[in-house]
Order: C-alpha cells, then structure tokens, then sequence
C-alpha cells in the first residue's frame, strides 16, 4: 500500500510567509520562463508530427533520436550525447483483422495485436469463445474448459478508482499475464479488453509477457465497444466463435539511445540529478501523452532553468530513455553507465504519466528524504499541487533505486490519460499547452531545489 | 482579495479517520453512482449534437428548454417546471468579413461580433487601426488620436496566472467595456483580440456593454493568431487600415424560461438547496464546456441522489438558468420568484467553469458557515479536492445573496477551458466524461450534506 502524505498548511499566514523566500522568487522565475516563453508544446508537435508513432527499432525510433539530440543541442546546454544500448525489435505486420462469428453471422472487431505478441500466421485462428473476469476464473475453469479455445478477458478498468493507475495496475494483470495463462490450459489464442477508462471504437495495444513455460499464443486487445458486443453475445444462446488473424513477431534485437543532455553543476559536479521520460511510443500513435510529453518537459526543464540564468549547483541532466514500452532497455543502460563510470546519481525525476496537470509527486526514497521535500511543500501551492505521496516514481528510474538513488515520479490529473494510452488517438491535439507547460514548469522547480540543496542518497531500498 | 483557506491533513490517521464515518459511505455511493451509471456525459452529447448552439431568443434555445424539462422529468422527482421570463433576443446576422488592408494588400481577419453589439450597416467600416493594452493607454490617447479610428484592443491573458479565471477577469474589460471607452473618443469601431489562453484562428464571442452616454460602435473578436499578426503589422512602416462588416443587431425582448426540478426534503422541505447551470450558450458552438457541463452535472445531482435511495432533509433543486450570457434575467427571474414565494433559501452552488477535474470550491458566505463546510473537508480529498476559497460563487446564483442564501461555486482545473469558451471550438468532443461525472459527484456531496446538516442563511453580505 501507499503511504499518502498530504501537504497542509493550516493558515494563511503560512501560505503567504514564503513570498518573501528566495527560492519562491526563482521558481517562479522558471515557471514563468516556461508558462511564457515554453519550448515544450512546439516540440512535443514537430515530435508528434514529423516522426510520430517510435517503437523500440523502428525507423522512426532513428529519427526521434536524431531529432531530440537536435532539440537538445539547441538549448545551448553543456554536453549532449547518446547511450548506445540493443532493443526488441517487435514488428506488428499486416494490419489485423478479426471477427465474432455467431449463427453463420460475422461482427467485424476493432482490434490490435498485442506488444510482444507471436502472429496466428497467415490463415489465422478460428475458435469458441469462453469469458473469464478475473485471473481466479481462468485457473478455475482449467484445461477442460479452455483447451482449443479462445480466452476473452473482459476485466474493465474500475470507473470508481479516481486515482485512474490504480484502476490500470488492477485490471492490467489481463493483458500482461493473461495470454501465457490461458496458455497454460491449453488456449489457442486470447482477446483482451483493451485497458481504457471510455467505450469506445480504438484498440489499445501493450505488452504481453509471455511465460517461457507455455506456448506463445497469440493475443489481440479489441476496443471496449467490441468487449461489451461480444459479452453481450456470450451471453445469448447461440454459439459464439471468434477469427483473428495477426502477423506480428519479434526479430532480432537492434541498436537504440538514450538521448541525454547536461548542464554541468558548478559546486557539485559530481553529484548527478536526472530528469526524464521515454522517448520510444507504441505504433499506433504519436506517444503524445505517452510519453512524448515527458520527453518535452525534461528537455524544458534544462531550457527554463539556463534561460533564467540559474547556475544550479549540482549537475543536471535530462534523459530521454529509449525501450520503456516493450523492454525497459534504456533504463538498464543507464543505470549500467552510471555504475561502470562510478557515478553519484542523488536523484531522479521521471514523467511518464501524461503532460496533464500537475497534481503532485511521488516519492520513491528514505523517510529522511520525503521530509526533507515535505518542507519544500509550501513552494508548489500556488501551482496547484496539493499532494506528495509515496508510491512508484517511474519505471525508468527506477532501476537507480539498486544505486541509492532518491526517485519521484509526476504526478498529474490522469482522468483522460486511460482515453487514450497506447491507441490511435494519442496524438499531439489531446494534449494542453498550459498543462504540459505547468507540469515541465513544476519539474524544473522540484530539481532547482535538489540541485541547490542536495539530497541523501542511500544504499538502501525504501 | 480572496482569501485563500487551505484543507490541511496532518497524518494519515486524520486521513482515515472518517472512514468509519456514514457520511464518508454515502458520499462514495453517490460518487460511485455517478462514475458508474452518470448520465451526464450521455446528456450533455444529446444537447450538444441535437440542439446545439441555443442563445437567448433562438429556437434552439426553446429547443433546449423542451429537451432538458423532458431529461429532468425521467428521472422521477417529485416536481418539474419552468420559470417564465423576458430574455434579449440579439442576432448576430450574417457571417462577418473582414479584411486588414495594408499597402493595397488584403488580409482576411477570423472574426465575429461581440456579443449584443450593434452592426456597421451593409457596407461594413473601414479606417486606421490604433492599437491599445490598457484601458489607460485609450484614455492617454484620447480624441486627437482615437476619432475616425478603429481601436485594437491587444490585451494577451497573461499565461503565467495558474488560476486562468483571474487572467480572464483582467483582460476582460477590453472585451466588455473597451468598445464604449473608445466610443467616448470617437473611435468608429473595435477590433478585440479574442480572450483565449491558445494562439489559435477561432475568435471567441462573448459581451460588450455599452455606455449609453457614447455612441454604440460596432465591435468585432479576432483570433488570438490574426491579433499577432496585426500587431505586427502595425509596427511596421507602412499604413495599416482594417475593415469589417458585421450585421448583428438587437431584437425586442422574448420569452425564456429557467427549468427546475425538485426532490422535496423529508423533513425541512421548507428549506431550499439550489444547484445549477445555465442553459443558453453563444451561438458560435455547442456550448459543452460553457454551460452544458453545469447543466447536466446539475441535473445527474438529482439523479444520483434519487438512484442512491437517498431521502434528502431538506429540498433539493436543480435549476437550468436562462441567458446568462448576455442579460442575466433567468438569475433575476429566480430571486424574483423566490421572493415573491418568500421562499426559505439556505444554500445554492453553481457549476460554471466548465466540466474539468473538480479542484474544490470557492465559498461566498458568512464566516460561520465557510468554518461549518470546512468541517467537512476531509470528505473530500478522496476526490482530489484540497482548495477551499472564498470567491465569486457564480452569476447566476449571486442575486440571491439579496435574500442571505450561503453560496459556492464548483472550482476546476481549468487550463483548458479558455481554449474553448465562447468560441466555435467549445464542443461535446472535448469533455472528458470521467473529470466530468466527478464534478458532478462532488457537487451532489456537497448538496447531500447541506441537506443533511443544513446551513445557516445570513442576511448579511460577506
């Protein structure tokens, strides 16, 4: 469970007291210098629309790195350079076609294969139908009523979970876990509702893990609307058959980056505090919220803080991490980089949960250092975050945490995130100028204050 | 100033704490209700896409008065009725044109009248351009520099105000009292840069209140886009002349109607607890934000309440209030009704900052009261609500501050909504329907326990 911790102030005089604050002055320099002059909104649409969808060794994963490392160099910042690592080279083939077969009649499927997925090979797959709701359901109902079928994992995402992750994580397992368990007792294939808050006509895609002791059966998502027709179907009396048909397949592993850029600290260089996000996004999309937002607000960060002139003490970097979508390759580079080359990585920053507005952080660190940014609360009111909470910074930071690295993680106001992740129709125009610039805004200041006052690293895991 | 009043939790067992609490259940029954089984979003789609833009005195706005009686009487309350009243009935004509003219070349203007503004008459006006960003700077001016022009009033909202309502009150007077100002120096017309937060090529509609000391001069919104571009222009050399042709004008006074629905409290159902919306939107778009959102939150209040099995103490009703926008009669209607009944209003709460993620709500009461709802915050933050404040409640609601009603107005997250509103871009598409249906949650929170605990009614103005 998460520890929540809630900022309070209980007057107005503690509201007011920090005006006088020179670290109030400065972070509003920064968040200024962003609300007015920003470069992250204009870079997030020439991401989103000169290269658009980047999956881990596509040709447009090439061009993202090129274009970022030309963002980067732009920003006048002291080093920029590339971490060469070997990514997944998941290709998703043919478009997919799909359909409910029932009393001879045939329902078209708005569907997607899977990240990661093994294809049905060119004929396809036809089998019956069987619906289960939950992980439990599939172990109970066994190879006697699963062998030679297709499993539907129908587990919708929990209207009711305001914080919209949580509601991801729950019914996550379906899409990530559940084709290698259908697998297990004998399924020929799965469809998965896709993980979206709205019905709607857009398959999401994702990963599937496969278990290496079962057979890699194929796996679709088909859009929420296609999950409620086809469990009202199931419910009817007539037989319900499904066909799909992909030709997705892994190939072997290709080069990918890390794009990284630095602004060198002038009292503690050594000292190295990381700002990012993912640079690769599924196929199906341009990886607007997902994460082309935290990219653009990493390298914001790096542009507001030398565009106001502050000489942060310790150095700061911004990565944009390659593979986080189907493999996580980036962030094991860099946490491999950091340890061959001895480096003192103090703290870390990751947004990877859309460029909404900022609600808050969460803190991945020893209790001494939460208090220590607990005291630096009052300094985000008038941004409108309201809440430091512990829990998961981000998973391409997170394999600093082996290092002692302090994380957090952006927290934002995910209501629409779940819309769009991972579909078609994250592309650049859901995303918000003033959101986006508040959340890199917020950022620079939360790494402004590491980088002036410093942080504990520590060897052990919270 | 307003006084800002944080809620504050010091540890996690104040956090807790209320969990045990009945309130606490309710409250999330209701919520969940609506996050479940909302009809809000459905609603607001039947509005926008059947009706449509429904300005005071158009047909759409009967339209709309007819399908949302229809909408609260499915929900089984106990009363539905309409409230009679004389709106202004302004047209605004033919689409407008418009042109910069510099140097013998044309440069065509996205443009449309202000709302209530007179039109130039079929030839439409041409003359110099003087630009202006301040009301002092039209004054300083004056006659020598004004009379025969057209005056450009320049005024950005400044994007570095986290809360956008208050960057819009401040550039709002060029909008609302610039075209008078200028009439008073012999301007022949007044070109306003559009009140949106983006750059783009939408003007934004919206009141110009005429002095009727001045003569009343045609008045036109440009996109934010055309705004930088004629500023340009106009540091340039060379001469710079606009012209536009508008052919709006103001009709005698028709009838409208506020419509109300009304669950009656079990036990002081003397006691009236109001909460509402506008109905009427500008002509330009859908109106989803601006006030559809209000509209059918207020209406799925009722809803979620009566599905919930809730028998609310005291009276509940929802009132749909006609033309806000250009005349504020539906608001004067219902103070008028109120008094002449010698109704009994303790408390009203309004939706109109569109349909965004709840961020809390702004209270404009006696000092005991805000200390009595401040009581309740911590069933809240659940929600993701941590900012109470005093402030302007609503226009539709604040007559009744004549009578001593405690009011408040739902608090967004509103980065977005300047976007959209009052232009052709405010449609059903850019609602979310989960940030949405928690606004309407937390509102129906809110009701319930007013209707609960009651509120004192003051006859004191705060």
């Amino acid at each position: 469970m998460k520890r929540i911790i809630f900022i309070a102030i209980i007057t107005l005089t503690a509201y007011t007291g920090f005006a006088q604050n020179n670290d109030s002055i400065i972070i509003k320099r920064i968040i200024d210098e962003t609300m007015i002059n920003g470069m992250a909104y204009e870079n997030l649409r020439i991401l989103c629309k000169q290269v658009g969808a980047r999956l881990s060794g596509s040709p447009q994963d090439k061009k993202a790195v090129a274009l970022t490392t030309k963002m980067m160099k732009s920003i006048g910042i002291d080093t920029v350079y590339l971490q060469r690592c070997m990514v997944p080279h998941w290709v998703r083939g043919e478009k997919e076609i799909g359909q409910i077969i029932q009393g001879g009649k045939k329902y078209s499927l708005n569907l997607c294969a899977l990240g990661n997925a093994e294809g049905t090979g060119p004929q396809g797959i036809t089998a019956p139908v069987i619906e289960v709701s939950s992980m439990d359901q599939v172990n109970r109902a066994g190879t006697k009523n699963i062998k030679g079928k297709i499993v539907f994992f129908n587990f919708p995402m929990n209207p009711t979970y305001i914080r919209t992750f949580i509601a991801y994580g729950e019914s996550g397992e379906s899409r990530t876990r559940g084709p290698s368990l259908a697998a297990k007792y004998g399924a020929v294939g799965a469809i998965v509702r896709s993980l979206a808050s709205n019905l709607d006509d857009f398959p999401h895609t994702g990963v599937t893990v496969y278990n290496d002791s079962f057979p890699k059966i194929p796996a679709v998502a088909i859009s929420t609307k296609d999950a409620e027709y086809l469990s009202k179907q199931l419910k009817s009396e007539k037989k319900v058959q499904a066909y799909f048909r992909t030709t997705c397949k892994m190939l072997p592993d290709v080069p990918g980056y890390n794009v990284v850029g630095e602004i060198r600290g002038t009292q503690f260089s050594n000292e190295i505090i990381t700002v990012g996000g993912h640079l690769d996004s599924w196929d199906l999309a341009e990886g607007a919220q997902d994460d082309g937002a935290g990219v653009v607000q990493s390298m914001e960060v790096l542009r507001s803080i030398k565009a106001c002139g502050v000489q942060p003490k310790r150095t700061i970097r911004a990565v944009l991490f390659a593979n986080e979508e189907n493999g996580g390759r980036g962030a094991d580079k860099y946490l491999e980089e950091a340890k061959a080359k001895k480096e003192l990585h103090i703290f870390a920053l990751e947004s990877d949960a859309g460029g909404f507005s900022p609600k808050g952080f969460r803190l991945e660190m020893s209790a001494e250092n939460q208090d220590k940014i607990m005291q630096w609360k009052d300094l985000f009111y008038p941004y409108g975050l309201f809440e430091i909470a512990t829990g998961g910074s981000g998973a391409d930071i997170e394999p600093l945490k082996e290092i002692g690295t302090a994380l957090a993680g952006l927290n934002t106001d995910s209501q629409r995130y779940f819309d769009v992740h991972h579909a078609a129709t994250d592309v650049f125009e859901v995303v918000s100028k003033r959101e986006l610039h508040l959340g890199a805004g917020v950022m620079a200041a939360l790494i402004y204050l590491v980088s002036e006052y410093g942080i504990s690293p520590s060897l052990k895991e919270e």
